[in-house]
């Protein structure tokens, strides 16, 4: 637990510290419902990137439709935080996963992704044991080259399967457009983004021309939300990262949510006067695209991240002491979330609640 | 908790699963240990590797003097199973942390890191207003260009500084040469690792002529035991990595410690023979240095991660199906280990208990 109690102002909290701006948090709420608030394309967002369900409440109050998890333990979690329409957007597989999956369908109206036609078989048989229709997305590859079934005649084929499947209920199609979405060009970004949701639009449409209703065509991100979450025949968007944002978005496609996360540290050593060492680490911080950026004090760059230690060069800045503390902005907030067991809540600076991670490390 | 129950065979576990191979793990603790039972050089294990009480307790059990770990809240976790010699190699800021080291001395006999004349004024105050006498050790940069006071004079005027301290105890001196840990041409790993610990040495001789007592000369990892762990003159070393090992330790420098630590996983996805996925991505598993390896199927690589992903290649093995199982070594057991919130050891493949990894996240 927080070693800081409430009403701590920020820069009195016990560190590493992982702190929520709530305001900017509520903002980047509001902006992103707000853009899909009337249709035609509604937003599920995506909570793996903050794996919170008091967070996922916040986004269902400001008007999504449901919610988007990448793991079966996540959306464990959000259901029993009562949260009532979760897409499981990855493949189950497994025999005792898949009968964890049914049985929390009994609870919660959970839909999952398939891109294979044994795992189809093995669900509908899980489900019917179980007696629940289990809802269903079927997974396109539609350019990034991970998971899902080509589009077109291999997405009929398993649409199909799944149809005629008593345990399953075909919910529709969803896809991935994750090899545009850091694409730097607007231009380039949204001629590729297209390209690639049109193959999704295009095999919900193919499908229902053979007779299979698609309700849902989902896909999307906080890069995209602008491209996917305009183009006709797309019904919701997964966005995730616009809750919090990090440099990633911001630096590399301009992406202009408010950032809503930070990490407070420490200055642990000064052992030159250009050169400063905190106690954030590798185990508080990642460097999955690139270093986090302090921004405060300024003056003062993130130069590496040990395993222990964070590394600061001064490039002009007034001189760092121990015990000062620095603040910095991640760059990736998925992943830097998933190292923390709660969050430091800061309303006007101030230390409102700390909140339980709950979905942190349920990667099973 | 793990879905998996006590007797579950290895590859029925519920994944992923972080897997201690019991065996390999003892049969490490052993060498080790019995390379340094007999001194001059003793052993003090890093617990920030697998930050648990009862590896710890087995390093003990073992031969070692105490341990070592990189943070207060690592500390607190080891003291509260009991454990009464601990080395935070590290620095502790801010007035906070300090109450609780110095609070924590009342209850172990811990000792900290210190490289800063005003952290030593602070940790004095601290130490005699709680009515404790803090062991610490000075840190020296002897050329990793981290933490540390310079070697000689800087080093010297900082020790007696700690020696005229009455709340504090000066044991000794610490540094670690973790510019030479990596260097793969062995005898240029040799010569730069003892010029390094030449100046550790030097120092505490310097020391030791101006009438201060040195009892400890603490450096040294898995990757320099057999120089640092030999150099007359050094007391004790810090090494960690090598209870679980890890692919960069293996790859890089060809320490063979026996792979105790690996991540099993399952495939959830072959949208085409020669590319699989698996529920491993960046909330598993760790790149920092490199890639995991895949040790089992023979003839799959793992070609990347993404956040929820393990990208897989196949370069000649039999073909994978959803639901299969893969088994990675982690390229860094360290901060794979901080990933997870338990282990499941394994003794002759079957599943043997369930360890919460007590300090994991302990970053504060």
């Amino acid at each position: 637990m927080s070693q800081s109690p409430i009403g701590t102002a920020k820069p009195d909290l016990d560190t590493p510290a992982l702190c929520l701006d709530i305001e900017a948090v509520e903002a980047n709420i509001k902006r992103m419902a707000d853009l899909f608030r009337d249709g035609p394309v509604r937003l599920r967002p995506h909570a793996k990137t903050h794996k919170s369900p008091i967070l996922a409440q916040m986004q269902l109050a400001a008007g999504a439709i449901g919610i988007t998890c990448a793991k079966l333990g996540e959306a464990e979690v959000l259901a029993a935080a009562g949260i009532k329409d979760i897409l499981i957007a990855n493949q189950i597989t497994g025999a005792g996963k898949i009968a964890r999956l049914v049985n929390l369908a009994g609870y919660t109206a959970v839909m999952v992704a398939v891109d294979d036609a044994t795992n189809v078989a093995e669900l509908d048989t899980a489900a019917q044991a179980k007696g629940v229709r289990l809802r269903v997305l079927v997974e396109l590859n539609i350019g990034m080259e991970r998971c899902g079934v080509l589009p077109g005649e291999p997405a009929l084929a398993l649409a199909q399967r799944v149809a005629a499947s008593p345990g399953l209920r075909l919910e529709g199609v969803m896809g991935y457009e994750g090899h545009t979405v850091f694409i730097q060009d607007p231009q380039e970004r949204r001629e590729k983004t297209e390209a690639s949701v049109e193959l999704l639009v295009d095999t919900a449409n193919l499908l229902r021309r053979h007779g299979i209703p698609v309700k849902i065509v989902s896909s999307g991100s906080t890069g995209t939300h602008l491209i996917t979450g305009r183009y006709p025949g797309v019904t919701e968007i997964q966005a995730g990262s616009y809750i919090t944002m990090d440099s990633q978005y911001r630096d590399e496609v301009g992406i202009d949510f408010a950032y809503g996360l930070t990490v407070l540290a420490s200055v642990t050593s000064v052992p030159a006067p250009d050169r400063a060492f905190i106690d954030a680490g590798l185990k508080t911080l990642t460097r999955d695209f690139g270093l986090p950026k302090v921004i405060d004090p300024p003056g003062w760059d993130l130069t590496g991240l040990s395993e222990e230690h964070g590394h600061l060069h001064r490039a002009g800045g007034a001189p760092l002491r121990t015990g000062d503390k620095v603040e910095i902005v991640p760059n990736h907030g998925c992943t830097t979330i998933n190292l923390h067991d709660e969050y430091h809540v800061l309303r006007q600076g101030v230390l409102e609640a700390v909140w339980p991670i709950a979905a942190r490390g349920k990667v099973s």
